[in-house]
This record gives C-alpha cells, sequence and structure tokens, in this order.
C-alpha cells in the first residue's frame, strides 16, 4: 500500500480519534493505524444499545464507517465522507467489539475502504457480527 | 401502502424507540409513524459531533437506519436490518435535524426504505445532508 | 439543476448512447435528456433473459446505471462511473422497459444520481422492477 | 462452508449458465463452482464496450452478480437477486476478464456474497477493475 506525503501515523489518528466528542463517548480506541489498515475496540455499555439490548445497527455503522476512515487516513490524509454500506449478519453481542478496516484502492482522488466488525464474548470466541464498505474522497490541497 | 396485521401504530413506535437506549442517548423523537412513512427529529448537541464539530456520520447511519426501520414497521410488523447504505452530500450542520424514513416496497419476507436526514439553520432553512437506504427482514411469526 | 458548461444536450447524449456498442446491441433508445434527467427505453429480446425467462439482472443493471450516468452528464458533462447499487423488486417482465434517471445532488467533484426500471406489459400497465443509484466522478477538464 | 441438500455441484451450475440466454450471448463460462466459491471467465468483444472501447459497466455488473449468484447456490440451492453494489476502481481493459464470487454467509434466508472482477493482458498481468457484493434470497420450498 503506498502513501502519500499527507497519510497520517498511528499517534496522528489517535488524536484525531480523541477530537471527535462522539467517537470518546463511544469509549473507540485505536489499537493500530498504518500502510492502509486501522484497528479499533470498544467496550459494551448498555447506552449502545437498541430495543432488544444488542448493538444498535446505528452504531455497527458508526464502528465500521470509523476503521474505514481511519484506514483511509494512513494512505492518503485528509479525507470526507462520501458513501457508506453495511451488511449485518447476526446480532451485535458482545463484552467487547473489535473493527478492524482496510484500504481496497487508494485513487488520486477517491478512497475505497472496507471494515469488518467482530463480537467478543468472554470465552475469548470472536464472531463476524457485520461488514461494511466506505468510499471518501480526498480533500485537496487547495482545500485544507 | 398495504399494512399486514402485524404493523404498529404511532405509540407502538415511540414505545419502541424509549425502549432504545441508544435512541434516548440520542435525543431521538418520533413525530409521526404511519401508512408506510414516519418521522423523527433531534436537536444537536456537541457529543454528537465528529472531528470538524459536525454531526458524525455514525449518527447520519443511526438516524438514517432508525427512519427507515420505523417506516418499516408500520406496514410489517416486526424486522430486522440485512443491509444499509448511505450517500453524505455534505457536512452535518445544523440546529437541530429530522429524518424522514418511508417504505419503497413492503414484500413477504422484505421491506425495501429510503430516508432522507435535513438539517435545519436557525432562519427555518433546511438543507438536504444524506439519504440512505436500508433492507429489512420480516421476522416470521413463529420466531417472535 | 443548475448545469456547468460542460453539460450535454439531448443530441450529444443521444450520440454517446450509439457510440457504445452494447448500448445499441441492447436496443436502448435515449427518449429524452435534460435538466439533470434522462429516460430510456428498450424492447424485450430472447437474449436479455436470465435462466427462467426473466430480465437478467446484469441488464438491469446496465440499464439503471445508463440512466443515471445520462442523467449526470446532462448537468456536468463527462463523468466516469464510482459506485453503482440497485435493489430488485420483483421479476423483470415486460414487452418493453423504461428506465428513469435524475441527479441528486451534482457537486464539484461528484455526482449522485437514482434510476427506476419499469416494465411495460401489453395492456398499458407498468410495474416497478427495480430501482438504483450511481455515484459518478466528474472528468476534470485537464484530464480530457 | 457448509452446504445445505439442495446446493448446486459444478455441472448444475455450468447447465444454469447455459440456459441463459444473455450469459451465453457474453461468453460467460464457468471454470469452478463448488463450497460457495464460483469462478468465471469471458473474452473481450467489442459488442461488449461503452464508448470509449472499455469494458461497459452493465457487464460488470453482469459478471460480479452472475459469480455471485452462481457461488451461493453451490450452498443454498435455488436463490434470487435482493440487493447488487459495486465499486468500480479502474477502466475495464483486458483480453479476457476472470470473475470470482464467494459467500460471506450463508443464513436460513439470505446469502450474503462478495465477488472481484479481474482484466487480463496479452503478458499474464491482471488487474482488479471492480469488486462487488450481492444479497440474495433463498427461494424456499414450498414456493419451488
Amino acid at each position: 500500500m503506498t502513501s502519500d506525503d499527507n497519510s497520517y501515523d498511528l499517534d496522528t489518528v489517535k488524536g484525531l480519534n480523541c477530537s471527535a466528542p462522539f467517537n470518546k463517548w463511544c469509549g473507540l480506541d485505536v489499537l493500530r493505524a498504518a500502510n492502509g489498515e486501522a484497528e479499533l475496540q470498544f467496550a459494551w455499555k448498555e447506552d449502545l444499545g437498541q430495543y432488544a439490548g444488542f448493538l444498535h445497527a446505528g452504531l455497527i455503522a458508526a464502528a465500521l464507517d470509523t476503521a474505514c476512515g481511519f484506514a483511509a487516513v494512513t494512505t492518503s490524509g485528509r479525507v470526507t465522507a462520501s458513501h457508506f454500506s453495511m451488511s449485518c449478519y447476526e446480532p451485535g453481542k458482545g463484552d467487547f467489539f473489535s473493527v478492524i478496516g482496510r484500504v481496497v484502492r487508494a485513487g488520486k482522488r477517491q478512497v475505497f475502504t472496507q471494515a469488518e466488525l467482530f463480537g467478543h464474548g468472554k470465552g475469548g470466541e470472536r464472531r463476524l457480527i457485520a461488514s461494511g464498505e466506505a468510499i471518501l474522497l480526498k480533500i485537496p490541497e487547495q482545500a485544507r
């Protein structure tokens, strides 16, 4: 994965994460971010739930989209969300959740990314809950 | 829009909304829900923000997806999320936000829905921020 | 719908359509194309079928994507496909098919579009078979 | 990848492919289909082109969607298309094209699949042109 000069390192991604109030409220923690990949983690808490007590689909989307975005900044610097989609495979259950994003194609103007969200149980098992895709637009130099 | 016998009325949708801790935290309020349409509203607060102080993409997704789901239950009763996608047109700015979901096609097994999210400013102006689509699976009687 | 100076008129869109061998093979005919909307039509023929004798999903995609693209060129001139999605509501049956594309948002770099495909029967009835969305990238002046 | 009793073997998939007039017109050839994966191939011919002489986006969609469907029948028997999406990374150039579909999750009612389309040049090089996703609904026994 080639990176351009504006690409972000782990500390910059951690700083970006901390500067987003919603990410802080979710408890999103950046484990790694480099070379077109990013891994985040967050613990279950009741406020993250939908009516049946599972992880809310909106938070599944938020986590997938954020992992996609953080993967993208490691290759392409500042980006903005254009399109996002996700498929939900099973209910969002877990003591904590991890989400791994990766860049599929970093073009001159667009960055194509994918991510997977896993639920982790007490016994160490990990289940795939949902996967998603995001297309991000690079923010041109002159607009920064 | 035809509805089956399990369809939800406004009070049931409001109850569903209140039973979801994340919806309460977001401040989501159900304005109307009937005949394949639902309208929700929520006020801006700082915790909803991304790094630049706009509405977080995850919350745009959450609001669109919830409006789609609430529109679906008015025709088809209990449903579960299968696929969601959204396109983001401009930064999520507003004093408050409204989101309108509608059922495009309510089949025997699937419900296809669309939603639009608007940001509302002080002067009464309304801007389209994002639109989304959700496919929901009907939960069969025997599984309830 | 505002258009930029590179926007295409109906004759240019018809020329574009004729210059694409696959569009000619499909029998795609451009009925109208202006102000962010385009309407195409094509007749059923056996070669367009899948195993059960209905319109092949690939041709549903082709028709929706083409209508989106032709709507986009009326506002934004030359574009290239970035992302496409579709939802299929019912089997592709009809004596002929029409597809209507429209621009939802024409930005500086991206054009967001939607389209609907209808099957037309002998009795004049029209049924919605599928709907789709395409995101197109504007081709910058210097790249033309 | 577990399969149910209705799953198709390679010969049945080849028969399905031959029974679709559009697949024959495209020249789609099934190389393998088993255990949730399918690989197809087809040669370039001028009729497959868009205005600039590259593979038409509609045919990129058709090939991706077909590979997804053929992967799905190897685990789940008869299915019908519900949702399809694709991202286009570069122009569709090649002497011939291959497309590989795989099942991500085969549920009781839905099958989630992904596919990648490659263009192959004279020198043996292979380039990723586009990737796609399809959600297919299983056709219940009683409906067959």
